[in-house]
């Protein structure tokens, strides 16, 4: 692989060049505009102003790219799953940190989860994708349901319920949100997370 | 217009017989499976087992099916609001009555409302679409912000932001639910209207 140095939109010898990253950014976003699906490789070709030749130079298809960029966005909420848990904090901790630290991939990473969750299950590869978001899904219900043991979350609300809802509120953030220089929002993610955890807690004994 | 009481796929004369309700849930439908832009007038004519003129004696134009669509889930939507608003009750109980009545009317309407929700403005009907949501989003933030200067809702969350997300979190359930029988889910509901407004509540003074 060459050096990643190079941006989209960059020239190189007088034509735009791209190194895979800017490549894939460019695409992503085009997925993003147009559906995965409406985007043929000639339309690649020309939102990036390359010769499918010189796409082929960097991927191998159409459905390469979008493996690429849903492994990408799946992995980074996994890691964000996976560290929480790592942490043998309170569930309840576990899990401010997983809202908040979600709304933050979701701020910088905004192009790529927006293509994870604009996917209906299409091909392998969605359904595969989809399989991925359930499985998360499901270990945040596993920490509500340990929370709500624990009587630091309310018991009256099923916790596989609660946890799509919360996932639900994260997500939905993708259809406004726009974002201010790649930064991740904590401000945001302070917000998402006092709403639904707020939302969630057991009321304090008194 | 002729009688409502043929419902979709009931025969008549040996054909699948459709009044123009019947026709437009299984366009509905068929938009949200295949995507609207995806699905041909031809494509429709397969999917209702009857011929275009067929179509063309109940509705004008694809785009008038959507048109009815939008309208409809929309209009329930703001009735919805404009019901809780005449009241003349606390800010925070119109709020109360708007979340757990908007996800009735999701989970009754839900193909209609999931129409509505995976539009991205690609036409002039879109747009307006998109603003008539928009404005129920300002109406509830409105609310939000009345209830925080009543003390009712805490007020270090802004109104706006706080109004999306709880749009947000109704409106994700789309992605996930399965409707039982056409009835509205009461219980999703309560549990909404908790999650949203219990993250919201200004804590009570001890």
């Amino acid at each position: 692989m060459t050096s990643t140095s190079t941006t989209a939109g960059t020239s190189r010898r007088g034509r735009p060049g791209y190194d895979r990253e800017g490549l894939i950014t460019v695409c992503v976003e085009a997925f993003n505009r147009h559906g995965y699906e409406a985007t043929s490789m000639g339309a690649l070709s020309r939102e990036l102003g390359i010769s499918k030749s010189a796409i082929y130079h960097h991927v191998d298809s159409k459905e390469e790219i979008l493996d690429i960029a849903l492994n990408r966005s799946l992995a980074e909420l996994e890691r964000v799953v996976s560290e929480a848990e790592a942490l043998d904090a309170p569930a309840v901790e576990e899990l401010e940190i997983i809202l908040s630290e979600s709304v933050k991939v979701l701020t910088t990473s905004l192009p790529y989860v927006t293509l994870l969750l604009r996917l209906r299950g299409n091909s392998e590869m969605e359904v595969k994708a989809l399989q991925r978001r359930r499985e998360i899904t499901l270990r945040i219900a596993e920490l509500i349901r340990r929370a709500q043991e624990n009587g630091d979350l309310r018991s009256d609300i099923d916790a596989r319920t609660a946890s799509r809802l919360a996932m639900g509120t994260i997500n939905s953030i993708v259809d406004w949100y726009r974002p201010v220089g790649g930064a991740p929002d904590a401000a945001l993610a302070e917000t998402v997370k006092q709403m639904v955890l707020g939302g969630l807690r057991a009321p304090h004994p008194s």
